[in-house]
C-alpha cells in the first residue's frame, strides 16, 4: 500500500484552527502572541466575530495551534485591554466591539420591484412582497391560528422522536418520505378523508406549493400543457403551474362549483380543483357537479384535488374527497400549513397509480425527500391523537372569529355579500359597488390592513370584491380591520 | 349582506364527525345503535380503523353526532364482544382486531427494476436501490457518524425555538430563509471558511441536491447548457445535473486535483468542483492549480463549490473555500449532511449577485423555502457553540475510523493504493489487480458488504477500484468489511 503524506502514529501534531482557519506558521517567528492578538483584532474588527460571540476556550484554541497555553491568554488580554472582548469568567470571552459595517455595494437585484404591489396582474413573488409590507393588522387569507401551535405536544413528540429513532434513520432516506409518516397518514386519511391507500403509494412532499411542481413535471413528462383551473382561484396555485410550464385556462365555478361543461369545452386533459371548499368562493361541488366531474375523469381527464383546508367546517357535514370516489383518475394534494403551520412545509400527495413513478423521480431530484424529523414529529402527533385534538381546538377558535367577522362585515359593510362562510380560514366578499378592488385594497394598506383583492385570483372579468382571513386574529383585529375596509369602501362611493 | 346557509346563533347543530364521515342521518330511523355498530365494525375490518388505534371517547363521538352517549357506548359494547376493540379505562377504546389486507394489486411501477444494480451506468434511482439492499455492512461514503448525532443539544435548541419563536414566524417566511439562520450562517462562514457574506445573500436549501437543482435551473434560464465537472467525481452530482438538463463533460483529476487546461479545452462556462477535498480522490486542489481556475473564472467562468465536507479533516491544514477568494465568480454551496445528518435536507448557496434572483425564484417555485423550525434549531447550535463542539468530537471518532480503515486495508488489501486520507469521511483505494470494480462491490454485497464501485464516479476509463465509508462504521465493522472485500480480490486474481 503506497501512502506519502500519512502517518497514522502522528496524532498529536496541530494542524491549525477552523477558527478563522488560524495557523501559527503564518506568525512571524518569535512574535506568536503578536500574531495572533492581530489576526483576532482585524477578525473583530471586519465582523468575521461578531458582537456577542464567543472566543474558543483557551486551551481549546491553544491545542489546535500548538502553541502554550500562555500565548492565547496574553492574546485574549491585550483585546480585553483595548475593548475588543471582555471575560465573562465560566461564560467564556465575548467579543464586544461592533463590526465596521462592510462597505456599502449596490445590489441591482434587491432594488424593489417598482410596479404596485396590487397590480391586477401580479409577478410571481407578490406574496413575497405582500408579506414583507408592514401592517397592523394582517388579513391575508391562508393560515390557521398559529397562536394556538400546539408548541407543547411538538416538543414531546420530538423528544420521543429523537429517543425512538435510529441512527441509520437519519442518513439519506426513500424520497417518498419515512415509513411512519407515510403510515399514519393512510390512517388520518381514511378516518378523516375517505380515501383508502397504502403507504408506499403516498408521497411526502414540502407542502402544497412543491406538490403542484412536481405534479407539474410529470405531467410535462408526459406531454401535457394545460392543466384548467377554477376562476376564480388561487392565484398562487396559478403562479406554480404557470412556472411549471402549463397553461391554465379559466372554468367558471358558479355557486354548486366548477362548472364541468366549460372545463369539457377547454380541451384540457387535467384541471385543478377543490371540491370540498372551493377557493376562493368557499363553494362546495354539488353532487351532480361531484358526478360529473367524476365522469369526465374517467373519460380520461385528469383531477388535481387540491384539498387545502377540508378539515376546517363549521356549520356543514364533512365532505369526502373526491379520490376516496375515483383514486385512478384524481391526483391528491394535502399539506399541514392549514392544519398546523405553513412553517412546516409538509404535504403528500396520493397519486393514480400510473403518476407515481414519474412524481417519485422528481421528488428525488428535487431534494432527495423532505427533512426525517418533522416528518416523524408528525406521524406522532397523528398517531396519538394531538393532531385531532389540536383541530378541535381550532375549530373552536376559528368559528368564534368568523361569526366576528361575519358580524363586523354586518357594520361596516352592509352591502358586501359573503361566500364560503360554512367551512375554511377566510370569508370572501363581493362588492355592488363600483370600486376597483386593487385600488381598495391598496388604500386599505396604506391604512395599515392587509387582504387579498379578488381579482388577483380571477382570470376573467367578475365583480370587485375582497378576501379576508379571520382564522389567525383577534376579534379586535378583525373588527378594526373590518372597519377600515367599511369606512374605506364609504369614502370611495360616496 | 345576503346570506342564505349560514346563522351563527345556530351553534350547536351537530355536523357529523370528521371520524370515518359518520352521519347519523344515514341511520334508519331508531337503528342508530344497529348502524353505527355496522359502520364502526367495517372501518376496522376493511382497515380505516388499524389494530392499536384509538376510538374517540363516547362523549365527545356522542356530541359530534348529536346522539345520547349511550348509543355510543352500546355500539363500542357490542364491538368490544365481538372481539374488536377493547376497553382500556382511562387509555380509551383501542382496536384489536387485524385489518383484511387489501387486496393485492398490481403496480407495474413497483416491480422491481431487472437492471443489475452495480452496473458501470447506473440509474437515477441507484443510490435507493443500494440502500435498499439488505447487508451487514454498509460502507457506503457519504454520511458522518450518525451515532453522534447531538440529541440532547438538538432537543435543547428545539425547546428554546419553540419557547422563543413568535407565531408569525409560523406562517409563510422567506424563501431565502429564517434570518436567524441565514446570520449564523455568515458568522459561520466567515470563522470556517473564510467566506464573508451577508445574511440577505445566502439562500437555504433542502441540501446539496437542491442547491445544483436549483443552480441548473438558473444556469438554464441564462441559456448555460454545459457543467463541466471533476472525473472521477461524484456520480449523484452528475445524475442531479443531468436531470437539470445540463451536459457534464469530464475533466481529469490528478494529485493536485483538477486540470484547469482541460477545462479550458472543454469550452464549458461553468464548473462543478470540490477544492478543498476532491470527490472521490480526496485531493486538495494545489496552490497553482487553485489560482488558475480563479484565473479561468475572472475570465468568465463560474465555478460552482461542492463544499461537502470541508468540516473533517485530520492530517492537514485547513482551506480556505474558493468562495472566500473570488466571491463574484464562485457560487458556493455547502450542506449540514456531512456535519450533522443527511436527513435533516438542510444547506445553503452563497452566490455571486448576478445569480441571486433567479436562484430566489426557483427555491420560490419548488417549495416556498425550507422548513422554519429545523433552521431556527442549527442557527441555535450554530450560535451557542454546540455544533463546533459536535465537529470536534466527530473528528476525533472519525480520525480513528480512518487509521482502523487503513491499518485494516494493510492488512487485507497489500495491492491498494489509497487516496484521501488526510480528510474526509471515506478512502478511495484503486487496486493493480485486474478485476472489474462493478463486478467486486456486487460480489461484496452478496457476502454482506456494501461500497461504491469507483466505476460509478467515472465517465473517462481508469483503474478499478472502491470508494469506502468508515465514518458511521464501527472498528469491527470496518475490519469485517475490508476483509471480506480481500478475501473476494483475493479469489479474482488467484
Amino acid at each position: 500500500m503506497n501512502r506519502s503524506n500519512h502517518d497514522p502514529s502522528d496524532r498529536s501534531k496541530p494542524v491549525g484552527a477552523d477558527f478563522l482557519h488560524l495557523d501559527p506558521a503564518h506568525a512571524p517567528p518569535g512574535h506568536t502572541t503578536d500574531w495572533l492578538t492581530d489576526r483576532l483584532r482585524t477578525a473583530i474588527t471586519h465582523g468575521d466575530l461578531p458582537r456577542g460571540s464567543r472566543l474558543p476556550p483557551t486551551r481549546t484554541l491553544a491545542t489546535d495551534l500548538g502553541v502554550s497555553r500562555g500565548v492565547v491568554t496574553e492574546a485574549y488580554r491585550r483585546l480585553a485591554e483595548d475593548g475588543h472582548v471582555r471575560g465573562h469568567g465560566r461564560a467564556g470571552t465575548i467579543v464586544m466591539a461592533t463590526m465596521t459595517p462592510p462597505p456599502a455595494r449596490t445590489h441591482p437585484h434587491t432594488r424593489p420591484d417598482p410596479s404596485p404591489l396590487f397590480s391586477p396582474h401580479p409577478r410571481p413573488d407578490v406574496f413575497d412582497r405582500l408579506r414583507q409590507a408592514r401592517a397592523r393588522i394582517d388579513l391575508s387569507p391562508g393560515v390557521p391560528d398559529l397562536a394556538a401551535f400546539p408548541r407543547a405536544a411538538w416538543l414531546r413528540a420530538e423528544r420521543a422522536v429523537l429517543t425512538d429513532t435510529s441512527a441509520s434513520a437519519l442518513g439519506y432516506g426513500d424520497p417518498r418520505g419515512t415509513p411512519q409518516l407515510r403510515t399514519a397518514l393512510t390512517h388520518w386519511l381514511a378516518r378523516t378523508r375517505g380515501i383508502r391507500t397504502r403507504p408506499e403509494d403516498v408521497l411526502i412532499v414540502s407542502g402544497t406549493a412543491q406538490a403542484l411542481g412536481l405534479i407539474g413535471a410529470a405531467l410535462r413528462h408526459q406531454h401535457i400543457d394545460t392543466v384548467a383551473v377554477e376562476d376564480p382561484g388561487s392565484l398562487g396555485v396559478r403562479h406554480h403551474l404557470d412556472h411549471a410550464g402549463l397553461r391554465t385556462p379559466p372554468v367558471p365555478v358558479d355557486e354548486d362549483g366548477v362548472s364541468v361543461d366549460a372545463l369539457r369545452a377547454t380541451g384540457a386533459e387535467a384541471v385543478l380543483a377543490t371540491p370540498a371548499h372551493q377557493f376562493p368562493t368557499g363553494v362546495v361541488l354539488g353532487g351532480r357537479r361531484r358526478r360529473d366531474l367524476i365522469r369526465w375523469a374517467m373519460e380520461g381527464g385528469l383531477v388535481i384535488e387540491d384539498d387545502y383546508d377540508a378539515e376546517h367546517r363549521y356549520d356543514r357535514h364533512p365532505v369526502p374527497a373526491l379520490a376516496s370516489v375515483a383514486p385512478d383518475r384524481v391526483c391528491y394534494a394535502g399539506s399541514v400549513s392549514k392544519l398546523l403551520a405553513p412553517a412546516l412545509r409538509l404535504g403528500w400527495i396520493v397519486a393514480p397509480p400510473r403518476w407515481r413513478p414519474a412524481l417519485v423521480e422528481a421528488k428525488r431530484f428535487n431534494d432527495l425527500g423532505s427533512a426525517t424529523l418533522p416528518q416523524l414529529v408528525l406521524a406522532h402527533l397523528m398517531a396519538s391523537g394531538d393532531l385531532e385534538r389540536h383541530l378541535r381546538t381550532l375549530r373552536g377558535r376559528h368559528r368564534r372569529r368568523r361569526d366576528t367577522m361575519i358580524d363586523a362585515l354586518r357594520t361596516h359593510l352592509p352591502g358586501a355579500r359573503v361566500h364560503g362562510a360554512a367551512a375554511g380560514l377566510h370569508l370572501t366578499v363581493t362588492l355592488e359597488a363600483p370600486v376597483t378592488d386593487t385600488d381598495l385594497a391598496a388604500a386599505a394598506l396604506e391604512r395599515g390592513v392587509k387582504a387579498h383583492p379578488l381579482t388577483w385570483h380571477r382570470q376573467r372579468p367578475g365583480p370587485p370584491g375582497l378576501v379576508l382571513g379571520y382564522a389567525g386574529r383577534t376579534d379586535t383585529d378583525i373588527r378594526e380591520g373590518v372597519a377600515v375596509v367599511g369606512a374605506l369602501l364609504d369614502q370611495h362611493t360616496r
